[in-house]
């Protein structure tokens, strides 16, 4: 059985979102957008799997060739992402320390991302364009201090992120990551939400990248170092989730920063990021014009 | 000459914005909120000034006792903060490196803060929780690697902030700053928004923070590392700055880490952060209910 995929556009002009089925999109948002604007707000009624169910089968309005992909949910509140959390990528750092006690976390703005399909930009200011492929979970129901016990039943969707990133000015300051991860479109989202209902659907998935059908980064959920649990956990204790939070959960190794020497990204590379019942997110690569 | 202070404030559980004069608030919402729902539009439409100066001999519709001050922008695209901006900062990390070359930057959420004469809140996580006393930039014209020489251009108001931090869950990962940053209302921005028209309002202006009326940090803004202009420079190298984008710029030596032992804020301390020809944000604290 094929799960549901929420799509979020733009299609001649202007934003909507629909379902994507094997015949073509189902407008959704010409539905029900004065209800919920964005698939935010789809997903804070608790609707996405009821609208799912009785939309699958809708003929389609138009086709997929029709729509541009856009990141699932626009506005976020937060996007979250989790640093070095797959034992070899701790490793190697080679630095003696033992994995580490908490996860490491930085923020990106939603304009850090562009969708499916859409190129990633490299910028003028550094060759060093880098992709990490890494599963998102997208919060439904929102909460402080959420135990481990619970957090699952707090995500609503999941998608994968190619969690691109500008590898020399991770390191440009003193502290912290800020500048490397959040260059205008350099990372993707997408390509579609899949509404979470059963653990089976992230306890031991697959997780690959692959560049111009190489694969690059391969591995299984199952050997994160902090499970979704714990990083739902962790984030809510400190910071309120509220629905349509994005979490970007952290990447296998094999990023092109790791080769010797290093192999960047150049335009016209295509990047695939791959999970098992979520998707392919492909991007190419593109020099900012 | 006493400059306009434009004031987000909840009242009888709604919100709204107004001008703050010696009698008291004039609504400014009440008039102009169809066109400009919050102060965050009144920037985006460079109407500041304008709107200070034909609203400033109008009476009060009520006493500042009746507000609560929120933070003045309440949904910023982004909250962007400078760490070791200040000299004697840098020193004080003793680890035999000169001035960095480039600004470490870190995200807050907005949730992270709370406005002018709110508790700032100590979480039951730590009892580490620390004043920074910093100023604020909001940016009124966006824009992309604009250039120090018109980076003024860009601001359209000042603030304050006390970048209030849970110091242990600073380094509570192996990289990254995020998560003792942004503990829910551990913050404050305020208490107002003061136009900025003028470069004497920054070039050398005194920044100081007092807990319980003793100055724990007190400094000049000539003496930043990385100056203003610098810092709109640099992060819109890799962000798009937008209107009510907020750049809280950096702290001062002497926050509580930095004594021996440490002193931590306790509830029922009032923190202080003054600013010449900004104001004077005052927050007192408190346990989490």
């Amino acid at each position: 059985m094929s799960r549901p995929k929420f799509v979020n556009f733009t299609r001649n002009s202007s934003q909507g979102y629909g379902l994507l089925t094997e015949e073509g999109i189902v407008n959704l948002s010409a539905r029900h957008g004065a209800r919920w604007p964005t698939l935010r707000e789809v997903i804070e009624d608790g609707a996405l799997s009821t609208l799912a169910a009785e939309s699958a089968s809708l003929p389609p309005d138009f086709p997929v060739e029709d729509i541009r992909f856009e990141i699932p949910i626009p506005s976020p509140e937060k996007i979250v992402c989790v640093g070095v959390n797959f034992p070899d990528r701790n490793e190697e750092y080679k630095d003696g320390q033992a994995a580490p006690a908490n996860p490491s976390l930085f923020i990106r703005f939603p304009r850090s991302f562009t969708g499916h399909d859409e190129p990633l930009i490299r910028p003028p200011e550094s060759p060093q364009l880098d992709y990490e492929g890494e599963i998102v979970i997208v919060i439904g129901k929102g909460g402080r201090r959420i135990p481990e016990s619970e957090a699952l039943n707090h995500i609503a969707a999941l998608s994968l992120s190619n969690e691109g990133t500008i590898r020399d000015w991770v390191r440009h300051a003193k502290f912290n990551v800020t500048q490397g991860k959040n260059f205008d479109r350099t990372g993707s989202i997408g390509p579609w939400l899949v509404p979470f209902t059963d653990e089976s659907q992230l306890a031991d998935i697959k997780l690959k990248t692959r560049v111009n059908g190489e694969v690059r980064q391969s591995d299984r959920t199952s050997r994160m170092i902090f499970p979704f649990r714990k990083i739902i956990n962790y984030i809510s204790t400190f910071t309120t989730l509220v629905p349509g939070d994005v979490i970007v959960t952290g990447t296998p190794t094999g990023a092109g920063a790791r080769f010797d020497p290093p192999i960047w990204l150049k335009p016209g590379d295509v990047v695939e990021v791959e999970a098992d019942g979520i998707g392919i997110l492909r991007n190419t690569i593109a020099d900012e014009m």
